[in-house]
């Protein structure tokens, strides 16, 4: 049995590479670039005017006379007046900034007459209000570097240079494979031995979360060529989530099955609770996660592995890791990590009640797993602890 | 004009009272229950088997002899064998356990040979192993309270009860309208003063973000009747947001377009920067905000804002403010708020480069908007400042 940092090398270790893809810039949300971008246009693409007011050429001024207004520009138009001397003209916001103006006053700051302007403004400044070409981003400079990813604003901001798509990481494809007898539908007639079926749908929420739709969800029998069937018929996926079957129990056939399928183990058994069972390996193409049945320990070791594993396509972090002093304190075996439903709050995590790994109802409140090392046995409140933040 | 608390106010006041709906539980991820829901069953709905091992009445076993295992119960399977005196059934993990036994021993701690088994586990005790049914929860009681959002651990927790379908608050209907007649699309030809457009294309990514699909994304040329349409056409949605021409030049036609569709002003133009012309209005159905056309105003306005009042509607705070200490020093004129591009690290928060209205290349690498107060002018690094997360 290896130890939960030995588990979690080992999935860094057989991380694949990352594949990349274009994608429509206005779906690119969420995803890392694969390519640093460069500007297009220099942004601002020409000198315009911060502010409703009236352009002139600050020089041309002599400082004391009204000006006089001898046209006008708006956005998205051009204008190619000249100004003399002690001239402006009529700009608003956004407006290209005619060729021989430098400075621009703001409609409030004035005095108007008919087309005379008198100047309010004692702070105006050469090139006041101008915004210009180039000072947001010069074309060629660097626009956004590689492994950014993209946000709302940074999408915005590549649109406005005029890019349409972007080289990103690929999402993994991921399929889920849920075994055991037990499992029914919701409606379906609960029978003694019976229980709904619930890892597939949590899993799937699970992986919706961190933006992936699973390829395929399917539920099979404790039957070792059932299970071969549907983990050869899901081969092609870059990550395959089973769940239940992977104890010691004469029933549990999930790893004869992998190892029929062609599955390269790479562990069986961690030192954690919950989550004991998990099972890694992989083929030349696929990551397989074989998870134990017990619900919270499916959503644990989901968050706390198959996570890192989906972060090594992506290029992005999905789960934030937090340092927070406890809340309460706690007394645990040695020898297992635990990891504990929690809940965050305005001084550091609390533990919830309820850590059994069959059971949800505190899970399903957590937004935290709090991360409890394998060799300490006495938390006291105020100990710091490593915290992974699922919600 | 009014403050920025002040704003905040206005938009909380205003909200609308947020609407229900039945979703199925496997589309719930995210929502907020609208109900109380109850355990519609006793989970585990039996008493079974935590381990793969033996399963026995502790009473009707000597204390000394080997236990004889007369049969067998998987998970998923009924067994009605009885057991005589140092009997035992052989049982796997989530297997019900049968009627007359209350006691389960680990298959690693026996030694078994042909069908008698001696017990090595000197912790043992009545009740070892066994999950008794209802020990998750009772048939009705509380399973989740009203409010509680729904996290893929509460969505396999609903699922192991039977549940299918759920009761939640709906997410808002949204339209977005651009104005502006200098904005051109990506692919097209560059001429002076033309931009590209980016804030239709920002603002869905940034509701998407929320986990909203906007109903319509239009863009209308700087003419009040082609404005007013354009209003008037989406007036069914819950939120309206529109950009640009809301300050007080003569090409500024929205806030006379919002009046002509009958739209109630409740505020224009807001201490802070950037954003100052803000307006926010509502009719008897929808809220309208009115947004500057400065990409960064409008990013700023969406989160500050319209996120306030999509919250409203979901019962659900979608961003999460922090109170850390700036990294940098910062000088600011009084009697604006300031809401500034930052980047969390490990000792606090950075204020970033380049914080003009117009300029996004800061924006696109934040991960916060750190709040500057309207009366403070000089802030030192170390001060305390509140930090919305945006990303």
């Amino acid at each position: 049995m290896i130890t939960v940092s030995e588990a979690k090398n080992h999935i860094i270790k057989h991380g694949k590479q990352p594949r990349v893809e274009e994608k429509s810039l206005s779906d690119a949300l969420g995803f890392v670039l694969a390519e640093t971008l460069l500007a297009k246009i220099d942004t601002p693409p020409f000198d315009n005017s911060a502010m409703d007011g009236y352009a002139f050429s600050f020089s041309n001024w002599d400082k004391k006379s009204a000006l006089t207004v001898i046209g006008e520009v708006q956005a998205g138009s051009e204008n190619s007046l000249k100004t003399a001397a002690n001239e402006a003209i009529r700009i608003f916001t956004g407006a290209p900034a005619p060729k021989d103006v430098d400075t621009v006053i703001m409609q409030e700051k004035v005095e108007r007459k008919g087309d005379k302007i008198t100047l309010l403004d004692e702070n105006l400044k050469q090139g006041s209000n101008i915004r210009p070409k180039g000072s947001q981003t010069k074309k060629g400079a660097v626009a956004l570097q590689k492994n950014q990813e993209l946000t709302p604003a940074g999408i915005s901001y590549l649109a406005g240079m005029g890019y349409s798509k972007v080289t990103v990481y690929s999402k993994p494809k991921v399929s889920v494979i849920i075994t055991g007898k037990e499992l029914i539908k919701a409606g379906e007639t609960l029978e003694t031995g019976k229980i709904y079926e619930s890892n597939g749908i949590g899993l799937t929420a699970a992986l919706r979360q961190v933006g992936i739709e699973p390829v395929s969800v399917t539920q099979v029998d404790d039957v070792l060529k059932l299970i071969e069937n549907a983990i050869k018929s899901q081969l092609s996926s870059d990550i395959i989530i089973l769940t239940g079957g992977v104890s010691v129990g004469n029933y549990d056939l999930v790893p004869a099955a992998l190892e029929k399928c062609g599955v390269e183990k790479i562990f069986h058994k961690v030192k954690q609770k919950p989550g004991k069972p998990l099972y890694f390996g992989k083929t030349s193409n696929a990551l397989i996660f074989a998870l134990p049945g017990n619900p919270a320990a499916v959503m644990t070791c989901f968050y706390e592995y198959v996570v890192e594993a989906i972060d090594s396509f992506t290029q992005k972090r999905h789960l934030k890791s937090l340092t927070l002093p406890l809340e309460n304190d706690f007394t645990k075996k040695t020898g297992l990590t635990y990891f504990l439903k929690g809940k965050t709050t305005e001084n550091g995590v609390k533990i919830l009640n309820s850590q059994l790994s069959y059971m949800l109802n505190s899970f399903a409140i957590a937004d935290c797993l709090i991360r409890l090392d394998e060799d300490k046995t006495e938390y006291k409140k105020g100990d710091l602890v490593t915290v992974l933040m699922i919600a």
